[in-house]
């Protein structure tokens, strides 16, 4: 297991937002948050590995995706990625994610959850399980499922936050939009445990969609 | 005057401040504030334009200032930028600012501030004019100024804000630090006049020195 890299993924516009104003359950990115996924939406790697019918760019993005996510055998996950919602399961109407059947992940996913709940099979090779004990523990578990691959921390910003103050993401992928989303959910917030902090800049690819593609080592 | 680009250019920690935590006088930048300008102040540029004693070196960061700063003949900046303090000038113990006799900007600067002053000509070129009657004066002044050359914003973040909101900016450059700073001035705050907007991503320059460099235009 000593190769794991343990990775935080994200897209983030100019100003520093994952999600734009007035998020709401039918647009859960908010105001203008989709443009933040255009590129990726355009990428064959998304296509091949999310949709049903193929399609999309062989582009730098996609050799990109294919390079980083390619590598990944296990993610931990917010809630809010899961399903939205809060509270109680028995409760949420959306108690099953919106993954559909056969979720695009392929892999056992961890999902933090102050709930507790059994472990969720999907087809395809998903696997939900709900993890209530803390970032720590979850991550715990996604090493030991991804055995020597990588650990995807795949959002909300809140989670990603969470695993940067404690010092538990080896490498960071920023993927920088060109767009001012002007408001809504920022990926660094509150974040001040270990700063100031200086980082290892690993890699650029500046992308014909306009997006700037960053990677560091801590 | 039809080729004057107004140009914003400031430097920004990954997490999205110009200046860190906990400001003071003798400590403009706040904490860990100097690591955003470390590989400016290695240049050769910098060094031959502000130093005294050359040096630096002729390096990509370098030139990349020489392609950019190189043709800027005029510039708007805050009073935060020219002395900080604020009040009424006769009060101000820094009103001569903090450049010394011989200001490195050597073309005309305007300060934008509310206590109106007379102009305040340097040695080497420079002439600190200051503007108390708005954001779009002071630029129309500095574009006089200017003539074909450009017009830098040159921060702080409030004034470069100020200009984003108002439409007024042509180029934008950041200089993105590879560093957490974990609290202080945000670059992008309340940024929502004209938000979602995209832009054109125009450069990206990586720097051995862990900088990106980025360029768009609106």
């Amino acid at each position: 297991m000593g190769m794991t890299n343990v990775i935080f993924d994200i897209s983030m516009s100019l100003d520093g937002y994952v999600a734009g104003p007035d998020p709401s359950d039918e647009d859960p990115l908010g105001r203008g948050g989709e443009l933040l996924h255009e590129w990726l939406f355009a990428t064959r790697y998304f296509n091949d590995t999310h949709g049903t019918k193929g399609g999309g760019d062989d582009n730098d993005d996609s050799r990109l995706l294919d390079q980083t996510w390619g590598g990944i055998r296990a993610e931990v996950m917010g809630r809010g990625k899961f399903s939205g919602g809060s509270g109680p399961w028995e409760a949420d109407g959306n108690a099953r994610g919106w993954w559909g059947d056969e979720p695009p992940f392929h892999y056992p996913v961890f999902v933090l959850t102050r709930h507790p709940r059994v472990p969720l099979p999907m087809e395809g090779g998903t696997t939900f399980t709900f993890v209530s004990d803390g970032i720590e523990s979850a991550l715990d578990q996604a090493r030991a499922a991804a055995a020597d691959g990588d650990v995807l921390i795949g959002g909300g910003a809140a989670v990603g936050q969470q695993y940067l103050k404690a010092g538990l993401v080896d490498e960071m992928h920023l993927h920088i939009a060109p767009v001012f989303l002007g408001g809504g959910r920022r990926l660094f917030e509150n974040h001040t445990s270990a700063a100031p902090a200086q980082l290892e800049r690993t890699g650029v690819v500046a992308s014909p969609s306009g997006v700037v593609h960053v990677s560091y080592r801590r």
